[in-house]
């Protein structure tokens, strides 16, 4: 098993050459300069993850759906009851949540992951049972997670990432499912970004004013919290995170690690962004933001990760359904830079 | 053949119906209310193309590219010379052109016609050849096409879409290709909006601010002139459009009689939709927008038309490339309606 540590260490950046090699091909494409717009720009960044130029056409992702529970679900931060987060983990099981359906359209494997659901349950071969602890503890009256149980979550994240490429899978898709989580992804997001709690809490999955107000308020009592570890990613993570956002950022890291391209969800994903762009800087280089949330926390984190994102769908699901619309999009901005022809080859005469 | 006058008889508004039990089917979907944003309007608009729920997925998507040349070359308003329409024409038959990466990777087929390409050629298998015109007049001096021209033309676009459909394809996208285009649809855009030239006219394919000055200068006489023809949308196409544009527009009119949805590309195909709109204005609800182009005039056209991009990617390329990126999410949209769990289902308890 790969540690946090060893993970840490294996992390690059981009390769700036194959990077530039790729913005130089798309001014030899029987195309005006600069008309693809977005798409150049992934095509360049997918060069400089893969480090060479034509990047490969990733034909194989995967989308990894972390589960689990929270303990600040008592804190009346959401109305949906906590069996939600067992009965989709059944439900994505089985095939017929959205992010199934979804993974079907794009030929993405899902495998969902129990990291962290609260209650014990006999899953089926379905679901890897990974569980670290069964929920987290209330982050709205002490620390969600001691630190041992985030480095294992983030751990698990590390191992199902490189489960996955092992297995052949070539480009990895962030996904989740936790009733409750958007709390501790606003928690993480205030105090990694230093956002003011208003500005990143959203209504999640639906709520009311009330029910918001009750968030807000939560919400930034443990971001001022996790303050004290500023500097210490993983301790942030344990005060304030969740055990699906730390398999996230352990994921995210991973894929950075062996330079597979990770496609970022929404505010869950984004907010185990900041966490592992804080443990690792540069793995930054290697994901790709596959869509806006209309979850206020998204585009903060988007900025402050300096990730554009590839759809703006008004999408606030999660489970990884904004990423895997995304991976079409990453395909064709590989395919492009290797398939289409050259002004020279095909004969056309340029302005 | 099918005759413009059968086909703006034959086209029908969507079945609202259908609409209204795709919005119902949504709620009992295992996903919070309304949280796949844009993909579930759009379920709902294919439920009312198809007129059932849940629609069908397409899985045989196809291309049109009509091709065509402008006598307002001559105007100087564009720095690539005409033969680039040719050239590209070639290209895109041999499959090298952005539009054949993109269709082989989502699996759409990719016809391209010659409606209206300047240089006589013996094309091979891969064109379509249908010229009705080597290119038409210069429409800075006079009228584009004659009357004749432009219906000879629409109804190519009619016949092409009724093959395609005939053929099994069950999902249109529109595509073209013509040096300069992008000035007849300026001046349709103009004409039939009564936006200002200034604010429709773009830098196409890449144009300096001179460049840009002439042809707005092209662009506002025209639709002045088109404005004579106030309530005759083919006067209009005849006197400022193109023959792709007037063949596009064709091709949306048949989708919509056809009711198979038609996704629309960038300004020029958005400026067809104008005319088409025009022509018979229960045609849009059959239209699904695939992208908001770079170009100025296509959120213009979007807007009056009704139809909210799927993408926005910055892209100003044409061909049906946009358009084409987009199938993978109509396809996604349908299959959400088809496949997800209901909360009974699924055994989810709903908050």
């Amino acid at each position: 098993m790969t540690t946090l540590d060893e993970v840490q260490a294996a992390i690059g950046p981009a390769d700036a050459e194959a990077a530039r090699a790729a913005d130089e091909r798309q001014l030899r494409l029987t195309k005006p300069v600069g008309s693809l717009g977005g798409l150049e720009a992934l095509g360049g960044r997918l060069a400089g993850i893969a480090g060479q130029c034509p990047p490969p056409v990733p034909a194989r992702p995967a989308v990894a759906v972390f589960a689990g529970d929270h303990g600040v679900h008592a804190a009346g931060v959401t109305p949906w009851p906590q069996e939600v987060t067992r009965q989709m983990v059944a439900n994505i099981a089985s095939g017929g949540a959205v992010v199934c359906v979804l993974g079907r359209q794009v030929g993405a494997e899902v495998v969902v992951v129990d990291v962290g659901v609260a209650a014990a349950y006999p899953w089926g071969p379905g679901v890897l049972d990974r569980n670290v602890a069964r929920g987290t503890a209330d982050l709205s009256r002490g620390p969600a997670m001691t630190r041992g149980q985030a480095v294992a979550a983030l751990e698990v994240g590390i191992a199902v990432a490189e489960e996955l490429v092992d297995a052949g899978h070539d480009l990895l898709v962030t996904g989740e499912m936790g009733i409750a989580n958007t709390t501790p992804a606003a928690a993480l997001l205030c105090a990694l970004t230093r956002a003011d709690a208003t500005a990143v809490t959203g209504r999640g999955t639906g709520i009311d004013d009330e029910l918001l107000q009750r968030k807000v308020a939560v919400v930034r009592a443990a971001a001022s919290r996790a303050a004290s570890s500023d500097g210490d990613p993983v301790g942030v993570l344990a005060e304030v995170g969740g055990l699906e956002h730390a398999a996230l950022a352990g994921f995210l890291l991973a894929g950075a690690a062996r330079r597979v391209p990770v496609v970022v969800d929404g505010v869950i994903a984004a907010s185990a962004a900041l966490v592992a762009a804080a443990l690792a800087p540069a793995a930054v280089d290697h994901w790709v933001a596959g869509h806006l949330s209309e979850e206020p926390g998204a585009a903060i984190a988007l900025d402050a990760l300096g990730l554009p994102p590839l759809l703006d769908l008004g999408l606030r699901l999660g489970e990884g359904s904004g990423a895997v619309l995304a991976v079409p999009l990453v395909q064709a901005a590989a395919k492009v830079l290797g398939e289409v022809a050259t002004f020279d080859a095909a004969g056309v005469t340029e302005k």
